[in-house]
């Protein structure tokens, strides 16, 4: 599925609750499934892990429907197969 | 592009670097990312946002390559034109 499906999947599934909570409240809740993504990667369930996995990029969708900013655009706009920093594929930078 | 086409490329540019840097510290990098992609959602530049939500999706790509992880996958499987809580589109949990 292209990122900008899914990120119009969420926009049918759960904008109507996404836009009335708004976009700090929609944060928040993107902070804490990063967090349940991090104790996740200590457990040894590859499907919780998953799961955990699904939520954040759920969320981030989510919270990019709220900011009107179109996710795959501006992914690719940043990453369009090389590094934006080297501008080199596989990235060589230094640090 | 696709969600999975998306983590290719990340390894493709990344994985040389991902993978030493190992798991604990690509989280890291990516909780990094979120913040800052909470102090950009206060500022009026929608370039800077576009960024930072394309840095977010980009190193949560770069962790589930580190942690053997198919996002399209583990996305679909949890979020599939319903959701997952109320099994509705859209969604009317009550919380």
């Amino acid at each position: 599925m292209h990122i900008c499906e899914f990120q119009e999947m969420m926009k049918r599934l759960y904008f109507h609750r996404d836009n009335r909570r708004g976009m700090r409240s929609t944060y928040e809740w993107l902070t804490d499934e990063v967090q349940e993504l991090g104790e996740a990667l200590t457990s040894n369930s590859k499907e919780e892990l998953e799961a955990e996995f699904a939520d954040v990029i759920a969320w981030l969708a989510s919270l990019a429907n709220v900011a009107g900013i179109d996710l795959e655009k501006a992914t690719l706009k940043k990453y369009a197969n090389k590094c934006p920093k080297c501008l080199r594929s596989p990235c060589q930078c230094t640090f």
